[in-house]
């Protein structure tokens, strides 16, 4: 039997229900060809072709006579169903139906240590946590630019973040007419929640001009944006006057596009980071919507030689004290890190956000290991993605091949998520998460077994997978055939195992 | 002016001479647009479309009265012309000429932390070391099978090894009629170290039949082998019987090829590995010609579940018992290592080979950290392997994208060995090599200053870098415009910096 051309897994949608019925939790169930099943994890939502999806959390959010942010309620010893949803969400992840209970939810959440970004207007959502002790999230960034990329083309690249697995996604864009109708189409269209980086809107809406973006044009764009639904801002309040001169010292000085405005602002102005001036009315409106705060690191090293200097690490004292006001205002906050980092100080960089932002989740951008691999820096940053989500770090934002080049076409997206999936998945194992290598093991056992479907079917990429396989077996070999091209009959060590096993009488 | 559809940096080949005339070590000299010139190693040789490579090293070899090992001769405190090379490679490959002496590398080699493969018989080589105090090597396989692959494609394959940087070489040809003639082309187009793993061609001697393998066979490939001139064998001489019982209780027992074939042979022949009884003939044939013992992980954990075991590690202590005897015998020796193995557990592994193999340079495969991600485990063992080589792995063995999947394309190929030429800059910046930034730094001042065609010249794929930017630039725009199509102009953080550096008295 000639094998098949394409290669469909066996893989259905399925729902897990809380105490109420309201409360239903996607999986992906995998049947396996010896019918053993694995649930996977899923972000793409209800629907991944509506344009509007339904909103799952609107009753749960009416009900609550007073809005409060996800951390006042917790503090007050009251579970949500966001984290009764999650305690789910992360058990069966991993197979496991006893490793998080609500209650240790509501405990992480309580002490600022985990962080659940759900605006009361983005009720779309499908509830997740981020935070040093469940499962290590990935961001794909999305975003047209004046230069390129088009309105329906995000769309497109938002749903195929979710197909790969995406569980929040930025819409960075910038110097588009339509940035708002856009950000309201990825809003509804969305189940994960949704950041951005309010700061662009205010320059665009400045007409480019840094000297003319006041306090109350960035407000208006934080409460437009925050009615809107947006779920967390990266706001770079920690990026203080006094730390320019360092940043001036560095090869690369600023490469945070945001930072790089708030640094214009100051000097053109003369004046005091105005997100640091006003951070407490930036809590008022984050309170209102319950947005959390991504603490932006506007100072990120964009170079290995500029990391760990007094730039990058005077700014990550400024936000630490940020996230003990935002604690204290009851507004969930998380902190954002490298960047360029070599791989002999990345735990550092996790150690010492530990220590000055009390614990509150980091969040970082790769970081790259080196400079030197323009094209490949999906690979260079995963590197120092995956050591530092061992060491702590709760959510990673992806790197694509595309970085320091171009914006991400639709297959760099692809290729950066998969890359982040893996390096999450390892810091995972890495981390002894309960019953986290589930999947490795099914996956290794259908090896031994000869299982080439069900590698397929559990591997990260099923198609991909299967395709390069199918390109070097000849068309008329048996369905599943027991060696492969690689070794060939011959010199295959999986037919010796049976031998193997059968000889010291292992099942 | 519009961008050029192809672009051709200035890399030119220069050769620095040593003491003598005859040593003279090649590097590519990259010219910026600046007129800042970096030098890189090159393994290319002097001609990459030749079938037969100058032998370089004859009058060296033919110059000693008896035929010593580079460890006997560093033992008698001699320093080869092949040290001197290495010396003067070694330092110059990070631009530092005061790094390592010709005197340091024979310290080195003398006490077994480092090896030379240098074959007598195959003097085409351009001397290279392995050892945790120098540069971190990567290692290509290349290899046909009876199922797939053939002669032409295979010298191609070497061809692209060496233009992507293959530190040393493995032809892992089985099953194949013309092995000899194939290995023997490689040998002679070859300007690194070659790599087998014998038994394989044992194998196919004895006709398919591992009842037929006899020591005597066994001692003939190993012999014809060493006289055409391999550099290095795998010969799995650890892996002992009584140790099968602990593969035999894993999910995934042996999964190399070399290590199932000794086993299919001791479980026919009810015997002791015939690579272990036989030992120190072996280390007679390889004295004779200086090749270099790599001493084989046939018990390798093919799965995260199966890395650490009893198998893995027994192995280890008997491979290190092995490395003492080859250093008394004055054999140089080099050790493998896996595999498969989760990030926490990375570390553990090289500890235990320093202390188990008392310091004999690292050899791994990956490791791979995850299971659950075919036809992406270039990256899924990059991060094992940047992490293994951090600790002190000497040199690393590529995986490619096909990996458990089929024998790998050419593509796959240049995939794999970008993939850990990444991991081994990595890991080199993070040791501190002395200038092992110095690529990084040039790369990240020419981001600074938008020489775009400077990033790409320094970049590790430039044509790849040029064609991922070029192909979202407008072809009117400037030759080398300051901005790209990520931010846009108003965006660019990049532009901020000369304002910045400006503003705060910063050249």
């Amino acid at each position: 039997m000639a094998t098949a051309k394409t290669f469909n897994p066996d893989i259905k949608r399925i729902y897990i229900e809380g105490s109420d019925p309201s409360i239903q939790v996607p999986f992906n169930k995998i049947t396996l060809t010896n019918k053993e099943t694995l649930l996977v994890s899923t972000v793409e939502g209800p629907d991944v072709n509506a344009k509007e999806l339904p909103k799952l959390r609107a009753p749960w959010i009416s009900k609550r006579v007073d809005h409060k942010t996800q951390l006042e309620l917790a503090r007050e010893n009251i579970i949500t169903p966001e984290m009764e949803f999650i305690a789910i969400r992360e058990s069966f992840k991993y197979g496991d139906d006893m490793a998080f209970s609500a209650e240790m939810v509501r405990q992480e959440v309580a002490k600022g240590h985990a962080v659940i970004p759900s605006n009361i207007n983005h009720a779309e959502t499908e509830p997740m946590i981020i935070g040093k002790k469940f499962s290590v999230k990935v961001n794909a960034n999305i975003g047209a630019s004046s230069v390129s990329s088009g309105f329906d083309e995000e769309i497109g690249k938002l749903r195929l973040a979710l197909k790969h697995g995406a569980d929040t996604v930025m819409d960075l864009s910038t110097g588009i007419d339509n940035i708002g109708a856009l950000r309201e189409a990825i809003l509804r269209a969305s189940p994960v929640p949704i950041g951005t980086v309010p700061i662009y809107e205010t320059l665009d809406r400045a007409g480019g001009d840094p000297a003319k973006i006041t306090w109350e044009l960035f407000r208006d764009v934080i409460t437009d944006q925050a009615r809107q639904g947006v779920d967390y801002f990266t706001i770079h309040a920690g990026l203080l006057r006094e730390l320019l001169p360092h940043a001036a010292r560095r090869i690369l000085g600023i490469v945070s596009r945001g930072g790089s405005v708030m640094a214009s602002v100051m000097m053109r102005q003369n004046a005091q980071n105005l997100a640091y001036e006003h951070f407490d009315e930036i809590m008022e409106i984050c309170a209102k919507y319950d947005v959390a705060l991504s603490l932006g690191d506007g100072l990120r090293p964009g170079a290995i030689a500029d990391a760990c200097d007094k730039a990058q690490y005077g700014e990550l004292e400024a936000i630490g004290k940020l996230a003990l006001r935002c604690r204290e205002r009851g507004v969930q906050c998380f902190i954002e890190g490298p960047g360029h980092v070599s791989l002999d100080k990345v735990y550092e960089n996790q150690d010492l956000e530990d220590e000055l932002c009390h614990e509150a989740p980091f969040y970082t951008l790769g970081p790259l290991v080196t400079d030197i691999a323009p094209g490949f820096d999906h690979i260079t940053s995963a590197i120092g993605a995956t050591n530092i989500a061992h060491r702590g770090t709760a959510m990673l934002c992806y790197v694509t091949p595309a970085e320091h080049l171009a914006l991400p076409t639709p297959e760099d997206v692809k290729q950066g998520l998969i890359t982040y999936k893996i390096a999450a998945h390892a810091a995972d194992v890495a981390k002894g998460l309960p019953m986290s290598r589930l999947r490795d093991d099914a996956l290794s056992r259908a090896r031994n077994e000869f299982r080439w479907y069900d590698q397929f079917a559990l591997s990260l990429d099923p198609q991909h997978a299967y395709s390069v396989w199918r390109a070097q077996m000849p068309d008329d070999c048996a369905h599943e055939p027991s060696f492969c091209s690689m070794c060939g009959p011959r010199f295959c060590p999986i037919r010796l195992n049976r031998r193997l096993k059968a000889e010291f009488n292992v099942k």
